[in-house]
């Protein structure tokens, strides 16, 4: 199959746009803010003109575009096509971007959940390659996971599958946005890491503003005490996450992406040393913590290898 | 296809054995000890017995019987016919338990694990007739779950998936007996339902002896206020798993089983209460938790369908 493709990660604030051989490269990648608030037909203006400049820059030889794989926050309907209504997409809500976007390309395009495109994309392309499952887990904004089981996107009755970041980890734990309490995200998401850090540096008589994810993330880095309790805490939980959905699913291989899984090591060092704390000993003995080997070239990655089936395998 | 089978569920303290006509329904049943401890000829033997009885009592007419499906208490290898080293059954560790009994009596004989079967019962006979995916979860001695994902059974990589006992509910919570801590097990679990109870009613001041899952049950029947506090808190560790459950895997239907489970809606009620406190709204809407409606019918049951899958579907 000599098929070019192009990848999309279209995001709440940029366009990642990527150029993938038919061996499966990236060759060139291009960047637009989304301006989602300008409504679809400018998003899928912009986006038909960053795909031609992507193949007006390519040197196809005999092969041709072929198709376009695009991937967004959900809730996103593939079978659709249909984005619905992304919390962090306003302007876009309700649009049918794969029809539209075909329509204006004339090239067949599918469309996917970003944390599914960054799963495909590290299961074939990255730290999952050659695994049976992989768990992909995002730990960014907000948490969550997509699920690969035996090559097959698990995707539930309702592809609402994979809500890790809302499951309970303390009965009694602290109220979260989403109405419940003590949900993994009230330990792992950047807004929850700066909340921590702001109340324990409140609680030692000391002020922080403008406290981020990333800033906990490079104040743990610097050796900040109080920023690597921070850590800490949120790796333990992330270990105990991977130890129910180990002992819940069976599967081995969880994949840590997203902006809070940049921290690398001072995040999933102590999630490894948690993870056996919080499961069986022959689970924990399989289980292995990874962090992306793609960061965001993983959904342009798993968008290509959508377009690829998409074009293998048509309606 | 008209044959019949015998469904054989093989405990810890009793193997209850039913013989099932091709209408699916068991038209006889027979229940002798287990005594595992009386080694695999001892115990094959007298379940042959049991087998030679069922079908001399039986009206097959121009049908026979076709096959035997067995299950015991995990570990069990389903692949290879072995039973492995379930503790409970302390004398028949390591023993292809399959493969005797179809030498023994001349027929095809599978082999399941008890939550399993149970789970297959209920979905194609009981409480989760007609539904695609179905989570079987059994709260007695231990608590596990068995899972079915639109029609098939959900093993996992290592046929371990499902060890909902041991999922944390609280990363803070009361050490397990598993090396773990906060698992639903210690929630919900017949020995521990004993345990808060007797710690409960330690901290009045008064005293128990002879406490059991069952007990419990009783009194919170009755009215005692400690036990029904206590099958409160059971039952809502039960909802916050099944809500956890339900987040992860999509899945909406949740049957209970089990000895802790014949407490009713002393468990249920509350279960069905916490469920949407912790998980998303649009998820709870879908969840429902019902009782087994098969009880000690459920394995027997199983086993016969598992038996009738393996006429099918020769090796």
């Amino acid at each position: 199959m000599e098929h070019w493709v192009v990848g999309i990660d279209l995001g709440a604030t940029k366009i990642r746009l990527g150029l993938v051989s038919p061996l499966d490269d990236i060759v060139s990648v291009r960047q637009i803010p989304t301006n989602a608030h300008e409504g679809p037909g400018s998003v899928v203006e912009r986006i038909a003109f960053e795909v031609g400049a992507l193949a007006a820059g390519g040197n196809f030889g005999s092969a041709r575009m072929a198709g376009v794989g695009i991937c967004s926050p959900g809730p996103v309907d593939h079978l659709t096509g249909m984005l619905l209504d992304p919390p962090n997409l306003q302007g876009l809500h309700q649009t049918p971007l794969r029809d539209l976007l075909a329509a204006r390309l004339g090239l067949p395009v599918v469309i996917e959940h970003d944390a599914k495109a960054a799963a495909l994309g590290d299961y074939y392309f990255g730290a999952g390659k050659g695994s049976r499952d992989m768990i992909f887990v995002v730990a960014g904004t907000g948490v969550g996971a997509a699920m690969i089981i035996d090559g097959q996107l698990f995707r539930g009755a309702h592809n609402s599958a994979g809500e890790i970041g809302h499951t309970t980890l303390d009965l009694n734990g602290e109220p979260c946005q989403c109405g419940s309490r003590g949900c993994a995200e009230t330990y792992l998401s950047g807004p929850w890491l700066a909340r921590r850090y702001q109340r324990l540096l409140t609680a030692a008589g000391q002020t922080a503003t403008g406290v981020t994810g990333g800033v906990v993330a490079q104040a743990a880095a610097a050796g900040d005490p109080v920023a690597l309790q921070v850590m800490q805490d949120a790796g333990r939980a992330l270990g105990a996450s991977v130890a129910t959905m180990a002992m819940l699913t069976d599967v081995d291989l969880y994949v840590i992406g997203g902006s809070v899984a940049k921290a690398g090591d001072l995040l999933l060092a102590p999630a490894r040393a948690a993870a056996p704390q919080y499961c069986f000993a022959s689970v924990s003995s399989r289980i292995r913590i990874l962090p992306t080997s793609l960061h965001d070239d993983g959904p342009v990655l798993g968008c290509a290898w959508l377009a690829r089936q998409n074009l293998l395998q048509p309606d």
